[in-house]
């Protein structure tokens, strides 16, 4: 299990932190969001997922990772 | 039918405009966001819906109305 820590932009309320966690959780890893430093940790296992996987799952919810 | 705006706090993304503009639709009333004013502009039928119930509506969804 590999934890990271990435800087995402336009995460702005409580539907944001559901979005990204949800998509986190349906690809199999687990990430918790804080709003107000722009952060979101992730948990993985390295020998599933990749941290691009991780990055795409996020993308793909309309916020940047920085 | 009536239209009024409403001020209202705490709408940031395109999902609180989603989850106003749908407790609006719920309860019959049609509903449009302008984040940029954090206004909430409402069109209702004055004999079947009250003011107050359209403040309600927005206010359960975790936005305070002003």
């Amino acid at each position: 299990m590999k934890t990271v820590t990435l800087q995402v932009q336009g995460m702005s309320c409580q539907h944001c932190v559901h979005s990204i966690e949800s998509a986190l959780k349906e690809i199999g890893a687990a990430g918790k969001v804080d709003l107000a430093s722009n952060a979101v940790e992730v948990s993985f296992d390295e020998n599933r997922l990749s941290l691009e996987q991780i990055k795409a799952a996020i993308e793909e919810q309309g916020y940047d990772v920085v």
